[in-house]
């Protein structure tokens, strides 16, 4: 791994109407100076699965080196573990609940530590806020230059976690929704570099959703079509969105994370 | 223009509840250790009118050779423009829709450059996320020095912007709403500056808004009248404002951005 | 008071939907380069006792020499007072309503001086928003070095604030809900460390709020109880917090800040 490493990005559903982020950032301005970027603090409470997505979405675009701390916890205080996950390219830092298994395959060559040396961690730890107590401390002492195994040991039985796959048949593909954002964009599990061959910019293409069937637009962006109408794109995070220009396709479709969604050729 | 531009705002309606803020900060973490100060990224969904005004209400604040990122941007990915308007003090970047030219006219003197080359862009460029992948890598290559006529190329064909100018009579001044704020101050497009030679402090004004008039009392702040009464002040922004002491002032009007609202002297 | 103090925390109730807090940080920014960090922004409007809370629980996880502003100000503007509040670590700035004096209290030794130099002021002070004009500067110029008998004068009439002590009988324990966080924890002003004395892990408690009761289990943190039952605990600010498993036990018990709350042993 890279020395010199010097951004540490914080993801939660802690919520900003309180202190547990800013006393994240005390401790880990008390131990290092190390850039901090808010990645979001506004994912569902508890909800691991969106914030493994969120992750998996970012991390790419971070320098070399950065340090990611993830906290969606539900398990804190019990015996679940504290990992750090090493890449090629970056660190993850969080709970062994899955939430940094995603990130962590797409970038690469991973290996897990469960972190062990209370030397890194706050004198007093708290059962409720490991978040502070354990990541913070551990992801600061890291762009200080410790090395993992001072923190840690290796570990293989991780807690996995996945998004599924799309599944192809002659004229269909089935996957689900991973991801709706503020703007109601509905982003699915459906790779868009395989679905770029099957799709033809300009034609419609039948989106199959809570048991209803919908003609949009494959488009490339959402300006293509008019406003308040429904369209198809291969979003910035290279998979199908369904989208409606300058609306909200989410409350429209009345869809939610997790449901499945079919699209007929 | 000043070297040594040391500062990038970013102003978005993404939300904070996901990741394409991180996105982008990201990508300007990994040119330039600029530091990154959120403006605000709860902009109404596509209001290109209410970023242009809080973009307009920071900037003076900030010191000179900052680079202001502004993306409110329902028309990207297709044929709009992304430009860099240069003035007397501060680098502002983003889509050419009007939403930086408020604060660009309230500097003064600026210029409009179109951003054409690719090498200050992201390799990979979405058709859906361009505040990502054109704007965030453009403002913090501004940071390194790069010059703008390296970056793109003078225009004056740029989509211009305002607020509209309020109307005085012999004994009335009609205007609109331009901002509701999370208190329920209403900040209208009145100019505080002319209006003060209209009205005396302590006494009372009537204000015609959404059918229905109002004797309020203009005063200094908030504190001057009782709990849950109404007042009109000259706000922090220079406008005049409508609000109520601990209590929501729009709210108890029924009024929204854009209404028409009317002052009797 | 130690010098080189180099970071600066903002909590306000200004919401981040506006340029509030960007003009706060762009004052700061020209003045100096101290690290800026957002405690939170979305304190309820005009709640000085809620900023007071997450304030204090806060203020420890920084190193020495931080300068922590909190704006919550419904008197802006009226003949209220700035304030600085130096302690043994660390620099308060605010008005003076009672919001600095728990954290104060918290830290320990205890100095209160007006602010009154109109040289660390912005040059053109509004009566609405003295964060940005008053409180943005000054505590920016602190961690420049200069002392605080420049900027202002000794004082020891300040507006106190405190959250209440818990009452202790025979068999109970009365105190009142001081937070609610967005998880729906309820945090209540019964100090945790009295409270250990008098309850056992894994062990029924009852809680007697908003006129009914509940038999709960004291645990070390949530995930001991089933996925959507009550629980005891004491949380990571070191109160008795009474939650749900991945639960909002606030909305499910209908009780808000400061509701009374009794423990029956």
């Amino acid at each position: 791994m890279v020395v010199g490493m010097r951004t540490i990005t914080l993801l939660s559903d802690f919520g900003m109407d309180n202190g547990y982020v800013a006393q994240m950032k005390g401790v880990i301005s008390g131990i290092s100076d190390a850039r901090i970027i808010d990645v979001s603090h506004e994912v569902t409470p508890h909800a691991v699965r969106e914030a493994a997505f969120i992750l998996q979405t970012i991390v790419s675009y971070y320098p070399v080196g950065t340090v990611h701390v993830a906290v969606v916890d539900p398990g804190v205080g019990t015996d679940r573990r504290g990992i750090i996950v090493t890449t090629r390219s970056h660190v993850l830092v969080g709970p062994d609940n899955g939430v940094l298994i995603p990130a962590a395959r797409f970038l690469g060559d991973f290996v897990v530590y469960e972190i062990t040396n209370k030397e890194y961690m706050l004198k007093e730890i708290s059962n409720t806020f490991q978040g502070r107590d354990v990541f913070a401390p551990v992801a600061a002492y890291i762009t200080k230059g410790v090395v993992f195994d001072a923190i840690g040991k290796k570990i293989t039985d991780y807690i996995d976690l996945d998004f599924g796959h799309e599944v192809y048949s002659e004229n269909t593909v089935s996957g689900k929704i991973i991801f709706i954002d503020r703007f109601g964009n509905i982003i699915t599990n459906i790779s868009g570099v395989r679905l770029k061959d099957r799709l033809s910019l300009g034609k419609h293409v039948t989106v199959s959703v809570n048991n209803q069937s919908h003609q949009v637009l494959f488009v490339k962006s959402y300006g293509f079509v008019g406003k308040g109408e429904l369209l198809a794109t291969i979003g910035s995070s290279h998979y199908l969105e369904i989208s409606m220009n300058q609306g909200n396709a989410a409350q429209i479709l009345s869809v939610k994370e997790d449901d499945e969604i079919k699209i007929i050729f």
